[in-house]
């Protein structure tokens, strides 16, 4: 049986890790999930790489919430650099899913958004492990995680 | 026979797979071609090492669509530091080919531009691997992809 | 036994070693501590990995205190980056822990938030060792160290 | 017998490649040459990794053209990220030759730094292989690659 | 007996590595001294890592003096991010020495600047091989090399 890890922060203002179970057991079954709490988005490479090598995890999603001043970008930055370094090492897909606090106007979109971009990526978490013909379809039409798409140009 | 993966993404808003895969066959004969579709640029470096190690490609071409905002900017580059990185660990190439989507003035100018672009670049993933002698002929002559050449300084 | 690494800086203007191991010592015990200082941020990668390898510690608190200057900011990124690709490396938890210079507004305030930082980050190494259920209830609770928490959205 | 590998891009618009073989037959003997091109700069660290690996050679010049816009600074540092990596990887050195669009203010100044600066690396490329005291002699003295000497400071 | 590295550059407006020597001489014995001299910072890591493999150095002091461009910039980055890359692979200290070029308003000053910089890290390298409790002593000190020392938060 296949096993999701979901990796989550206590910097996040909302419990993005709880939203990514929800939604990853409605999706679909045949997968267990492993769940890894740090304290920051500089913390998840590492602790994705334990949900591989500790707990056998094929498919991690490294869930964040990057805060709106500088330093928190540069944060993000690393942390990503770091996960898509992970990714080359294990050959297995990390999904990051990061809102930043600053994508949205109010608290209140900030959490709307947190719970629409993190369910949409746990699609695609399912998707690439079970369903890697539908993302195929999907191909070059605009999909984003959160907001709406873009759609494909006419 | 050689094998030419081609990785792209749901968030590009023009079908590139598709359009390299077509250049692909058009320019040329010795080859399969494998497709791999992946969310966005960010999963393209694990999804260029998936098709090296799993499915025993000799080249990659990555496409992805990158948006017109900083952060947007940001992802490319970490997905290009990865594409490099992924290079290096395996000594085969990467064809990267992202086309910003603020490159373009208007949405029909894009959608050229990246058909072009792509097609462009299928034809130097090609060269590499069957005629590396034509890119040498064309050595410092200010080739460009997707707009017109530069040329040669006089 | 458990070993907790603690690697500073001569560069900081406060003893954030000592800082952290007096917290350590508060928090829990089952554990011994190894002490590693070096001049500057840039000293810490190295430094932890020596840590590790050399002195068998299980997690390491990176303690650096980056000056305010643009070249500080980057030194910062560059160590940033290099604690991340030896957590990578190694499997262990690096509790990175960076008081900007120019977070506070007095000496004062320095002080004060450099103390309470690495005395919460003390906790979340502890913690990550030893109660890592802890942090899974604190997920998405906007945790912050040093500064007031920000909380969960509503 | 050493082998000096010559690593260029489609992209530049001098050609660089010819001009660097030309001046490394004139500054020594003792060594073969090895040409690769590629289409841009950031194909060149998996050029430079396959003139080491593939082709035996004991140092690689990697000569490039970037362009003058934004993008074409980023593409150029993570080219240049790649090339330090590779160095790292193999323990031998590339000799980084990029010659930025808008260093100079017209066509005719960049095609005459680009041969100079092309031509003065090919001799260090030659002393780092075959003669490392005329560096050593030459140290903190203030050299420049195509542009004028800054000297030793008094 | 030990080893200790001096690699510096031809870019460099001060001869950094007799500087360096010299001092090493003065602040202590037990060790001997291999130099290496490159073109540019850029060229430092494969230096550092032959003076590693090549020579059997146990600690390595890059020395560098990056220009005042926004170019120089990127490259004192990418040379930094590549010395801290190394110390990981190889688990020994680079002591990187940089003087920026606009650190200092004459050439007075920089040349000033240099010296007592580059004195002050070689009493830091030999700290580390042969008397790490003295730098422990130093710990959130506020030390400075080259400039004078910040001081210890009252």
């Amino acid at each position: 049986m296949m096993k999701i890890g979901v990796a989550d922060t206590t910097f996040a203002r909302v419990d993005m890790g709880s939203i990514a179970i929800d939604e990853l057991k409605k999706v679909g079954t045949g997968f267990r999930i492993e769940r890894y709490t740090v304290p920051g988005v500089k913390d998840l490479p590492v602790a994705c790489k334990k949900l591989f090598s500790e707990r056998g995890c094929d498919l991690v999603m490294a869930l964040g919430m990057p805060g709106a001043q500088e330093i928190d970008k540069v944060c993000a930055h690393e942390a990503s650099t770091g996960l898509i370094q992970l990714q080359l090492m294990i050959g297995k897909h990390v999904i990051e899913v990061f809102v930043h606090e600053d994508e949205a106007k109010s608290e209140k979109e900030l959490k709307f958004l947190t719970d629409r971009r993190v369910r949409e990526h746990a699609l695609n978490a399912y998707r690439i492990l079970f369903k890697p013909e539908e993302l195929t379809k999907l191909a070059g039409t605009g999909q984003r995680q959160g907001f709406n798409d873009a759609g494909q140009l006419k």
